[in-house]
């Protein structure tokens, strides 16, 4: 049986893992909204961001709590500093998702997204989902290995993200400046998303090893 | 006379204000690299931000070691918590200021500024300069009022941020879509430099309160 300090610990766990549902439901709604031009669906993600700032306040309080009253030491301690961490860039994956609403919101009800650039954002936004699901079953399971195969995903978003500059950046783009700094910011919030995503799971190799590897950022 | 924890927990802080010292400067010559298309800078920066994640490695490995070996307890505990957070933030400055120098390396000899956003680019460095000095002094000195200050060198940041789109998305703007591309990227990392010095800020305020400010976010 474990102890109500291993319990809590535990529950530390258990919030992030929830963390990364909400950040989840959160990318893959405010993608849906952006290329369905949906206002509510955009509205339902600016909202309920505050959720997850709620669980990170939590998250914060238990880790001081539990570090003012346990002094824990090894595994425990790097337990509560990834934690600190993860916490930190899962909650800015909430706001990177809710950023991308805030366009869907400010153009309705014209899509933000112009034909030539759909399938892509579609794409970025599927593998931010997958990241995210992944960084979750790394974070439940201390899984290294599956952790370490995020670079992967990582690499096909930097891709996507090049792709997207390319489309905007041909001779035939023919929808001017607005769209194109439209399609930017969300490229940019995309990449940061799947980044923190990996950040996520490199702090789970931290925990588990003692090391984090080194974070590669594509630009 | 300190004692040698206390020492260990000063030369933290003497780190991290090295740290504020080093994003600063990047910041600075970024700025002028992109102004002036000046390639040498832009590169000065790129090679020196190896610097800033080395020291914040140490600042890392220190914290960790102190954890483990002191057990710290209330304001010491802080002190670590705070300490491990800024680090982030500094480390993010100065990948943010390197991302600037980069757009310039991309686009030399050529400016990637037009002439009617160079003094809005210009004020947004000064600002981000300002800002990352301030941040400095209120590390050294713990002074919690002129940590809330920051925020009104942030919002002057997030209106320059505003006016910048404002440019962009004017029918005069001759430009055409790589350069709006550029700006629109330029301006999100000179508001997100901004942001992580407000951060930074606020740990101080945590660390000498217990609480720590609502962060705002422009967008």
């Amino acid at each position: 049986m474990r102890d109500a300090y291993h319990e809590e610990l535990d529950a530390l766990t258990e919030r992030l893992v929830e963390m990364t549902r909400l950040v989840r439901s959160a990318i893959s709604r405010a993608t849906t909204a952006l290329l369905d031009a949906d206002i509510h669906l955009a509205e339902s993600v600016i909202s309920q961001d505050e959720e997850v700032n709620r669980i990170f306040a939590e998250v914060e309080a238990s880790i001081f709590d539990l570090m003012a009253r346990q002094q824990p030491v090894a595994v425990d301690l790097r337990m509560i500093i990834a934690a600190l961490r993860m916490g930190t860039d899962l909650e800015r994956m909430g706001d990177l998702a809710e950023h991308v609403a805030k366009i869907a919101r400010l153009r309705h009800p014209d899509s933000a997204i112009p034909p030539e650039v759909r399938s892509t954002i579609l794409e970025m936004g599927q593998i931010a989902e997958r990241l995210v699901t992944k960084t979750g079953s790394c974070i439940a399971s201390r899984d290294v290995e599956s952790a370490l195969e995020l670079e992967s995903d990582d690499d096909a978003m930097d891709k996507l993200h090049r792709r997207l500059f390319k489309v905007l950046m041909a001779p035939d783009w023919k929808y001017g400046v607005e769209p194109a700094i439209d399609v930017t910011l969300i490229g940019r919030y995309y990449e940061r998303y799947a980044d923190h995503a990996v950040r996520v799971a490199h702090d789970v190799v931290y925990l588990v090893t003692g090391s984090r590897p080194q974070d590669t950022s594509a630009f």
